[in-house]
């Protein structure tokens, strides 16, 4: 596995790569890698000639009030993953190689923000589409791959891939989860074993709209309103929200139709969990 | 010479002769061709192996004031021409082609637009920024081809392809001018008899600030001033604006050191010129 620091250098060793006729599956994280990034990795594995994983704590998504000092960095143990996964490439800039002066140009995510997580974190997703604007042009991939559990982050990709036309596919990964249901997070060490009992029932929360979808209910209202109440009863956590949106728009619905979402959102004592399902009514 | 309406479409040969190998180098136009145009697609033609030139009106590049209904179309021409100087390619979208629905996301230029014609433009070169962020990402340039007539566009250009880490040169090809001096240009035949005989003074007042510097002025006051009274004397024109800047930064010096440009916008009873050089002190 080859380990390039230099956005000049990535960028030759992709072009050639293309030049060559090969595909590249692109897979953008921040790094202290987990299984969901790995699931990313092995699914682009399979699918381009070549891997490119990036590893970049991008401060330009964190909020003022948010963890970017303390976002955990563990770079050695990154790299023996990712070349036990397959990646061939491991891009791992600076912060200087990635902003080496002020920008001229502002990227400002104007819809599928407005919601869910994105309504708490103002700016978080223009530096998200900053940073993958770069990177895209970076390692020039056929595919890049991104994971269902953070659906709005797919969701907001999605749109402005599309909008400005980038010569690219953008994949949703499905959202890994343990025996019992929970969805795969590193925050879920951060549950006590009650909780860690209780948590499994988000996801529960989910299927039991799911279902009474599928046994023809239509309102948002009375689904929202029967999650949150599966919620409150079956654990001690506080929801955050609790939302049914069309996807990939997420913009509210009184009547479902067409590809949705449920979400949900809730804070343990020592953890906000999130899951969401994506179906078509 | 192959014609291409399909973003899809256009995207796709693209890829497949960078595939194989080709160098593409692209001229963006707004169609109406005239021999600025052509000389940079006879550029493009010289160091690629495959010369891509698009025809769109952008609508998002003119103010409300502006002229985007009765801005001139001529394509049948604009084909011949693009076939006589060796276009390969011409890709003619249409409006819908290129803004299907409304976007979900902003680009907003920031710096190098509170200068010269950009003060009185708001939100022009937004638009710039985002056609051109489209057709890069539909037509994979190696190099892209603007005319330094307009020595804005161009570091405005460079600005967010350097920022964006975009996969490709931009060239700035020098400005044609006839024989006194006057910088070509389609509002050139609006000029009145005298006028046309007293506007290739804008040129001389560009070289008389030039003269100035290299006998050793450095203050730009100074030199803003003797080509002002250049233009009022030799001239009927009403002065727009007479500037001295660092390129491409566009920002207001007082003492001139490294790249700086000389430019001058100026109104005659029907046409507005402008014209620029750039030099290195």
């Amino acid at each position: 596995m080859k380990i390039i620091q230099s956005a000049k250098e990535i960028q030759q060793f992709a072009k050639n790569n293309k030049k060559d006729g090969k595909t590249i599956g692109f897979v953008p994280t921040m790094g202290y890698l987990h299984e969901g990034h790995l699931a990313l990795a092995k699914q682009a594995r399979k699918e381009n000639d070549l891997v490119i994983m990036s590893i970049f704590v991008n401060p330009l998504q964190f909020g003022p009030n948010e963890d970017f000092d303390s976002y955990p960095r563990d770079v050695e143990r990154d790299q023996e993953l990712a070349k036990k996964v397959g990646v061939d490439l491991l891009f791992i800039p600076s912060l200087e190689e990635m902003y080496p002066k002020e920008a001229t140009i502002q990227l400002t995510v104007t819809k599928r923000v407005q919601a869910l997580c994105g309504r708490q974190r103002v700016g978080h997703f223009d530096g998200v589409a900053t940073v993958l604007t770069k990177l895209f042009h970076l390692t020039l991939p056929d595919r890049a791959y991104f994971g269902m559990k953070d659906a709005q982050q797919v969701a907001v990709i999605e749109g402005f891939v599309s909008d400005m036309n980038f010569p690219l596919d953008i994949v949703g990964v499905e959202t890994i989860r343990e025996q019992d249901g929970l969805a795969k997070s590193s925050r879920n060490v951060y549950l006590n074993e009650q909780e860690r009992r209780e948590a499994p029932h988000l996801y529960g929360a989910l299927l039991k709209g799911k279902e009474i979808i599928q046994s023809g209910e239509r309102h948002a209202n009375h689904i929202i309103s029967v999650m949150t109440d599966y919620i409150t009863t079956n654990t001690s956590s506080k929801i955050d929200y609790v939302e049914v949106l069309s996807y990939p728009e997420l913009e509210s619905i009184e009547l479902l139709h067409g590809k949705i979402i449920l979400a949900v959102a809730s804070k343990f004592s020592s953890a906000r969990l999130i899951d969401n399902i994506i179906l078509t009514v």
